[in-house]
């Protein structure tokens, strides 16, 4: 027996890529296809559209294929309303529920398609018909699901839309092709990133970074606390261990024990460590810290003199912690999302745990700069898949200077 | 001026490592030393002995250099009292407080050596003269001070003991010299593995396994499955990612949406995922999930039905989290702690996060094994100092079958 | 003013990921395009066509854009016959020569399409008319150019046939999507090389095997012994290093002076190494050395008892060298080149040098299986293009049992 | 049966390491030792001098450990002359051959102690009773062994000086303690190597740059020019591919297509690769091609205009080759080994086979300098064992302009 179904597919769809990838999706689910209509745009500027039927051998098979042709973008002709069932309990989600991608999406209800609002991936989509000023959809993690939530099931009534790449040279995002690899032009590289950074904030939006403890030992607190003095950093997520090590610098000139500058005594001196955080808990945080004068320079100072807030978020490896520092992972991650989602560029700086803590929240539509000395850290953040990403495997410790001397200007 | 001080070294001060690894912390940090007595041991079985007199151009550089020579094992002749100080408020520490090796340590206490129950690096060590039994020394991790207790300082009265390394053929850990490669015979690699874990049950020693969700994704899982059955794992230490990938493999034979078997469909299904975690909640836990007969192997089902206790710790990045995942980053630590002390063996099996976490909480006597494809991982692990470690660069997806077949027999 | 070319694209046009990246090519280079005439194919196993007309500002652009759709298997309508220009000089080229892809070509010659031989990336392409049987256009490196060759200039009169990639089930090589990842079941991956092993043998096909020294070091020197015995090794393509250390593992039983089996000694002990080489030297030769009985097994033992040829390619790193290594790089270069024109499936086994120099020589459509536990190896070798490709990131040293024992049977 | 030998040890037995080597070889490979005589140097100044008893259960394993001991340092007290057996073919040794280690060492020849010329690591000794001037020992690598050389036999009558590693912060190589790490403060360290270099330019000593063709993909050949120009590279050693890189670009401002400053195009065009080396060749060569004023920019240019030797070795991944390049690995070698023994300092720039040759051929008392991005490359070429040593994990991208603006000042 065959089962078939007609998609649609709409917009730049050849070069978006999501042509070849829904015609990919069908034979490796092992479906078939017939092309009933495809109008391709005669310009690069026009849009094209295709209409298929879809065939497997079984409905079992049928579903899996059209929910990966959904994924990535495609949608049935004559969209039926999204079908709606409440969460049976809290944090249980309805049997078929769906699960988002981070590309824009909009569910049908009514008749009406409603954006989704704050779109993240592997949430659940909850719509609200009495909100006030009518009905609203919106993501949920699904720890955050409540009992009686009407959440979206299956794929119909959902139309997702992947966004373009960005191509050629208007963008500073539209030169990267190939994925990533350290054998690029360093120099012209960061150059192409402190443009991305550049128009971001000329464009009035807002630049989160992201940043790990590696970025202090390899010197690079300095250039970081001079991009947030001169107004490039916004918004800072970190951990607790990025924020000790910065303010034992300030403190101690020493990072892990290490002297920062004469590379002297570079011993495992653990002390000043402990001994700082002890410090601040006695002066009752960081923004006291500072207040009292204990903190006079370095990157949480900055952030507390210039008002630029910080998440800290903390680990099973961290000493202390820091009294700002949240300890509960799930209250972590929701700080983290409310970051992520007021972003237009990130700045992932030398640290996997908090860049894809950040990157599950972001939108694809946001603008992500990875740097990273391991590639295939690299490789990972990038492939969570933003449409507009630069990915640089280089040393944090020369890449954050030559980048604030690029956008602030030499010291 | 010049200041001096004389110390000793004890033991097995040549074949450790220790004397050149004093003689050099003097010269790098600028001092000078005499040698007054040193009587070597003339077997390699035979305790050696060294006092010198340590000299440096003040006061301050001269209790740098005794700082680290305290360190690495040396003390002062005619030790005094240790110095104890009141913590003067929840969390602070004195000034000057003595921060803890990894070594076995004691401190004088009214002429008394007390040994320092539940030794581990970074801690402040605390005496409680009234304890029930006698005076005892412990250590505190920082968010454990209390007000009051009563801390050591300095480190004049603590004694350091570091572990002569295992040489020669008589141990699984006696072979390892020079650091980690992957260019070691990898099948005999395994089987010294092997017989580190039969002697340390043969012992009755007990073996913490610290597991990584690419674990599972390499297809390892029904190996470690098989090891926890078989009785050669008898505590687990994990994050909430490594449990639902190995949940969803139970309930679906995929790991993120692949099929572990076929390969089919390795599409990014994160789906299956978050639907586990619906219904392990819905349950109301893991062994409630087991006890329903919602999940019916795997590692998690081996641990429920063979009372193996695990710990669970969350983090920023997982979905979720399940009902047993321990959320704060310090109720965690101090569960991993708990686990970290009563193994003889750790299995560290790729993951650097929780092996990390683990790795701070042991003794350097306790032996180690870890495992990952990523060389740098290895040597960050290994640099954490056990006397008895070993290392091994190689896919935990080959590595934990071969070692299951060794342990336990073919299947 | 804008200038203009038509082209046209055929055969698996979208499948293959052919349109996508030509209509990514016209952008990237700043051009723009009208579709002319588009049709697709209806079912998947059905052909599409298109043609398109391409436009540019200049001429060098235009020229510029056709040359990468030309890469990219588009070609002119009505083609011409190819240019041929003479080469000036022995290893010198006319200027716009014709640089090959790894792909299937043609060059059209008195209106007639002549098969390119022995395609291999970055080639000339001599037309030779006078060649006994007809007319036949093949390929040559650089160094191989003579004064006089007619060599195809420009794209004109060129075609180009990327092969589809395999889909779906049908064959091993058909499940791999999405690139190189360490966290791929190993187990279910080695079956599937397994498979694509015995495939090829099944219909016919020459195994070359491509080993660095690293696998001899990390003990697989027996399995893939092993695999030569067996016969399903048919070709061996290594350096001096990976042949000194598997006869100096025969003799002594160590690999760089480490036992193989005990790991005991693991010092650097090059004595062997070079005595190894001394040995041979004096014997005349690996063959004349097994004749003699002075080797006894291992991989060149097998090689020479089942008449498996070799070539060992020297390198500025060997000591020795031994006799049977060719040390000039283009003599060895043409050895390999030999090699990887017979073989129907490689596998790159623990070497990035000599895996690159085979991978040069290959036509994308041969087999290429790649395992290296370094990922950013696989990745390289890998992006060299074969349309069959399985790149496994693991150990060697437990990957060629394996494997061995999938194929072989076990021990 | 026990049998014994005793040995001596001098110098700064403990600080370099030696004594605890000495002591853990015994003991790593089964045998016992006494000691009789143990006179430690007061201060740090002063040299020690240990005598011991070596004890072992055969003459077989006694062997061993006197080779171990005899390759840290430790030597025979009354020692014989050398034993010298004539070679007994072209490229064959004697049995029991000496092979060397890469420190100073002296061989006792007619009561005489002469000093082992050109040192280097697993060569063979040859005295030369007949040398104008008197008896000479030298080094050969095994393929310039001629039929009747006098080649040192066993350890007897040779001594090795291990050098001491330098300490504190009188030296730049003097700060680097416990390995390799990307964690530490880049800037700082590339000052320290500003200095070193500067340093052996003061001495009057000679700068050999070692690079890979990554330093050129990354965009650091203007740097490196600008290096050479200015004075501070002396020699130069390269592969073949390095040199058409750095060529092509200064021909098409492409580095294998990529338009080095805009990041254009970033295709795999080869064809610029190919058709610089075919230009080139008709030229005659690299000085020709200069003077042709064909070429007029890069590292290339201007090695040859400011007399730079270079020494360009193939490989069998090489185009072309240019008519520069040496193809022959022995010649190459032999080319290699000249430049290195000339070499006061040598920088290792992103490559791996060239700089093991290079290291090959260094004695342990030559500075090194090696930066890579994978930090495994580091770490392997720093175990190859030269007492001064700096390995650097970052970004040769940014490594190379920001040491230019350091020794030569900004541009």
């Amino acid at each position: 027996m065959t089962v078939a179904r007609t998609v649609e597919l709409e917009g730049h769809i050849i070069d978006s890529g999501m042509m070849q990838q829904c015609f990919g999706v069908v034979m490796d689910l092992g479906g078939n296809f017939d092309v009933d209509v495809f109008e391709v745009g005669k310009h690069k500027d026009e849009e094209s559209y295709c209409r298929m039927t879809v065939k497997a051998d079984d409905e079992e098979s049928l579903r899996e294929i059209l929910h990966e042709l959904h994924q990535n973008g495609a949608h049935l002709p004559d969209p039926p309303n999204a079908t709606l069932k409440p969460a049976p309990q809290d944090q249980v989600v309805p049997q078929g529920f769906y699960s988002t991608t981070n590309h824009p999406t909009q569910v049908r209800y009514e008749g009406e398609w409603l954006p989704v609002e704050n779109i993240e991936m592997d949430c659940v989509v909850v719509v609200d018909p009495d909100a006030d000023g009518g009905p609203r959809a919106y993501t949920k993690v699904l720890n955050a699901v409540e009992e009686g939530d009407l959440i979206v099931t299956d794929e119909a009534g959902v139309r997702v839309d992947p966004p373009e790449r960005p191509r050629g040279s208007g963008s500073p995002f539209g030169f990267m092709q190939g994925g990533v690899s350290a054998e690029r032009p360093s120099e012209s590289l960061i150059r192409k990133i402190a443009e991305a950074i550049e128009e971001t904030k000329a464009e009035g939006g807002s630049v989160l970074a992201v940043a790990g403890p590696a970025l202090v030992h390899s010197g690079a607190g300095d250039a970081l606390a001079r991009l947030v003095r001169e107004g490039y950093v916004d918004m800072l997520s970190a951990g607790n261990g990025f924020a000790v090590h910065d303010l034992e610098r300030g403190q101690y000139g020493t990072s892990l024990g290490m002297d920062v500058e004469t590379l002297e005594n570079p011993r495992k001196g653990h002390k000043h460590h402990i001994y700082t955080i002890s410090e601040i808990v006695r002066a009752g945080g960081i923004e006291e810290a500072v207040e009292q004068g204990l903190v006079e320079d370095g990157v949480m100072y900055e952030c507390v003199d210039n008002d630029v807030p910080y998440v800290l978020a903390g680990s099973i490896r961290d000493d202390g912690p820091l009294p700002d520092t949240i300890t509960d992972a799930v209250e972590a991650q929701n700080a983290i999302r409310e970051q992520a989602r007021e972003a237009d560029l990130v700045l992932m700086l030398a640290t996997l745990l908090h860049s894809v803590a950040v990157g599950n929240c972001l939108s694809s539509t946001t603008r992500v700069v990875c740097v990273d000395i391991n590639p295939a850290t690299v490789t990972q953040l990038l492939d969570r898949g933003s449409a507009q990403a630069i990915g640089m495997v280089t040393d944090v410790g020369t890449f954050v200077p030559a980048l604030a001397d690029e956008v602030v200007g030499d010291p």
